[in-house]
């Protein structure tokens, strides 16, 4: 008898579950459903305005992505309640709410619906970057030894500062909240009925660390003398790793999903996170990229290295006995989208139009007859600042080597390349410090539908790239972990390595290293790492200058 | 009894002259002739092909514009030739051909009509580049004294390279010719019936200085012993101060002109250095800009000083009395015009014909409402290399400080900024030197027609900016020689201060320095120094590394 696991992937806008056969890999059915509320970031459901850089959503939508699409998918697939084995949920984080002690979120309270701060900060939500900054020079004065497992810098996306925001501005709301926890955790709390946290969570956005906990009373205290128990009294207390059964449906949520009571629900997970197992990965050394507007990288590692600039490594973070290691890059889809929108000339659009093609086509077409080295640019990939390995949003775009004959192909494709330098930087700085990187696979919507860029990226890193087998690789990795939770006996899996193995898919096509492009690619990623350690390391400060400078023009 | 002066100005594509009142300044009639062959850069007349980067014109067609243009001017003015004191010439140059001892051109000999190099070099034929490489290094072996008045590098658009590459080319022609003359001095010599050269020509293209002389016998041979007696046997040998009268038109040259045997002939000028009286100035300190595609920078100063970079430093070479500076700027309008054809977005020209916009207004509009330093972009504007001050055709251009915010209105005001600051960087090295730079003029097109730069240019310089008042400076520049090659007693002037002030015209419009924008730009100015010399003086040489491979990627 056939098994199947369930896989929730919340995303920004909406909400999508995939529903797998467990033995075949298959997956049979899928649906989604988008947010009536979407991100809040101008005004509350009741019309009271919000802040700049604020971004609420409401949870009430994401309750109902369970209530409509769990039931979709059973039904356009025909299986049986009872053959679904497991679920597993993957979120948007540090997607952060206040909740009671019971899990009633604040905003569901009519004492409170009228008020910001009682709403979900969605990880986008970027008002705390005052208290970030704060807190990182608090931080980094008393010499705090968790900072360097984030590489240096702690994000005002993330809970902390958060959290610090909602005391300062609403310290009612701060009080009134028996808990702060991500929305993957409470989804899970709604599924299981008793709250539990994961690692996963703690770890990359609550300053959680499984050896040494969470950061001391003493550091809390130097923040604000109120925030001294936050994480004895607030946070979650039992962390559980990635890949553990965080308990069984309840029934409540089993009315509410049409699942079975009992139903095996896996530990919450971050929405990147869950792709590592989605393409195969259970092994330390593949490096899984999930390109999009901006670029995650994973990478599992055996050993707990402090890598310089690096978003987060945590112990179990990703897949359980493992340490899992997080980088990023700011700017990527956004970077190529920025240059179509503002930079394609009038007369190529004729041209295309001339053709019978689609633009982006035209372009593409163009930019993947040049060579590398041809067009003589090379370009600083971080129009949005620098996540890896420089962790400094005030840089800013750099290129060099435009002629007169410089063709808008030539700086499509430069842009391209320069993402790809990027990675390689990266790739380079986790061996550098000891994290071994030797395979590299590729997620997200650039990856599958852009073969010149995947291409430019094995040629620049001199790694064979594969790419994620699945187009929802989100919900087909929770529905690993769904898979995982049921254990074998019950038709899912012992391990993630297992399961991996089984439902992680990858495409047949596998993009080699050109011996000979990526020997220009090595002259030209030389140049790179120069302006690079230039422009990025304090050698020479001109685009923080520059920034300093608009602000204060813009301003006065 | 009013008299006239006559201005003949040969451009790249045809010849205009110009009949000024000589009391009044009136420009009372213009004409222009195309050029029959144009610039032939792929074939002769007779179809034969030419190599890469060569470019040739025809000479009867500078000899029709004399036929055609100048009755034309007298016609539509109803001038008497008689009242015509003066005649005064310029030319593009180093545009060179090799003629027979009495002025013959050999391209108009039967035996040579087949032989591109019989014709005459345009001053944009760049196919002596290898023997301009050659020269310098052994220039520089040899320490030649006047290779710093040249700012250290002799272009390959000046004449001993293209000299050179006949006598390698084509030994028979050089063999054949009897004198190397500039198209400007040629006209003269048509004019007067008398071979004469002019210290404007000789002194800028030449490699000739008033006090030393050529460059040595030993020099010449070094490049190649067939040479050494270039300058002796090939070349001028009375050289004469720009503002004099090379004599008076020959019956011959009356009769293919209609005016007056005997009407003065002044000495042949370049083009660009005689705008300088005819924006009015006569003294030191006043710069002039010439800009078009590229600028051109006059000066004038009481002394010689080897400043570093410039492009020369000629004794009367502009007026006389003084030594006459140029510098340069490679890339100014192509630098804009590369922007609007490669970079400039579809979205705009729709938005621009939705509003019933010229593009180009649409898009000035949009730069004009920038602040200093709002952009928070800073470009060096080397797209076509740099003339002044670092003479090095293989720096390209940079940009950097790009954000996903950044707009195409940004970039182009960018652009338009980096070329004010390439100018500020000449003058700053002018005072460096020890030459005097107070007063800012401009001429050409971009100066007529876009005050947005011009007031760009007026805040970054700090200085105010006058406007060339007559549209046609170079024909009235010549004309103003012819005055003065005419005196006072025939109806001309003495000397040419007086006829500047008289004939001279800038525009009642001046662009004046504001104090609050200017500090803005002292600060961008001293970021896109740091720039200029770390990418231009040697620490990163990653733009020649980048041309390099480009070349070796292109040859495969």
């Amino acid at each position: 008898m056939a098994k199947y696991s369930i896989g929730v992937d919340y995303g920004t806008l909406s909400g999508r579950t995939l529903l797998v056969n467990n033995d075949t890999g298959e997956e049979l059915a899928s649906a989604v459903y988008e947010y009536p509320h979407a991100v809040m970031d101008e005004r509350l459901p009741s019309g009271k305005k919000l802040g700049v850089d604020w971004a609420l959503q409401h949870p009430q939508d994401y309750l109902d992505v369970l209530k409509i699409t769990v039931p979709e998918v059973l039904r356009q697939s025909g299986v049986s309640p009872a053959d679904v084995t497991g679920i597993g949920v993957d979120f948007t984080a540090c997607t952060l709410l206040p909740v009671k002690a019971d899990g009633t979120p604040l905003c569901f309270l009519p004492a409170y619906e009228d008020e910001p701060h009682a709403y979900v900060k969605l990880w986008k939500h970027h008002a705390a970057q005052d208290q970030a900054n704060r807190l990182n020079r608090i931080a980094e004065e008393r010499n705090e030894p968790w900072l360097n497992n984030y590489g240096g810098k702690i994000s005002s996306e993330w809970a902390v500062p958060k959290i610090w925001q909602v005391l300062e501005e609403a310290p009612a709301i701060y009080e009134a909240a028996d808990r702060f926890v991500e929305a993957a955790d409470w989804i899970v709390w709604f599924l299981t009925g008793k709250e539990s946290r994961s690692a996963c969570c703690a770890g990359y956005k609550e300053i959680w660390n499984k050896k040494t906990g969470y950061p001391s009373k003493e550091f809390f205290a130097a923040l604000d003398p109120r925030l001294e128990n936050l994480a004895a009294e607030k946070l979650g207390q039992t962390i559980t790793p990635a890949g553990e059964c965080a308990g069984p449906l309840c029934e409540k949520a089993a009315r509410w999903t049409g699942l079975c009571a009992g139903t095996a629900v896996a530990v919450a997970m971050i929405d990147a996170h869950v792709f590592v197992p989605a393409v195969g990965i259970a092994e330390t050394g593949k490096m899984l990229a999930i390109m999009g507007t901006s670029t995650c990288h994973m990478l599992l590692g055996a050993e707990e290295k402090q890598v310089k600039g690096i978003c987060g490594v945590v112990e179990d973070g990703i897949l359980p006995g493992f340490f899992g290691y997080e980088a990023g890059q700011s700017c990527v889809g956004d970077h190529f989208a920025w240059f179509i929108e503002n930079c394609l000339p009038a007369s190529y659009r004729d041209a295309a139009a001339a053709e019978g093609k689609n633009i982006h086509k035209y372009l593409r077409e163009k930019a993947e007859r040049l060579k590398p080295g041809e067009s003589g640019l090379v370009a600083l990939d971080w129009w949005n600042g620098n996540r890896s390995c420089l962790v400094d949003v005030d840089l800013t775009g750099m290129m060099l080597g435009m002629t007169l004959l410089t063709k808008p192909e030539e700086i499509y494709r430069a842009l391209i390349e320069a993402t790809a330098y990027g990675t390689r930087m990266i790739i380079e700085t986790f061996r550098e410090y000891g994290v071994e990187v030797n395979e590299f696979y590729a997620a997200g919507g650039i990856a599958k539908k852009d073969p010149m860029t995947m291409q430019i990226y094995a040629d620049v890193i001199g790694l064979p790239v594969k790419i994620a087998g699945s187009d929802q690789g989100g919900a087909l990795g929770s529905a690993i972990f769904g898979a995982v939770a049921a254990g074998k006996e019950n038709g899912g899996f012992d391990s993630v390595l297992e399961a991996a193995e089984k439902l992680g898919k990858v495409m047949d096509t596998v993009y080699l290293p050109d011996e000979d492009r990526a020997a220009v690619y090595d002259r030209l990623f030389a140049e790179y790492k120069i302006l690079h350690d230039y422009f990025g390391r304090g050698a020479n400060d001109v685009m923080k200058r520059l920034k300093a400078l608009k602000k204060s023009v813009q301003e006065g």
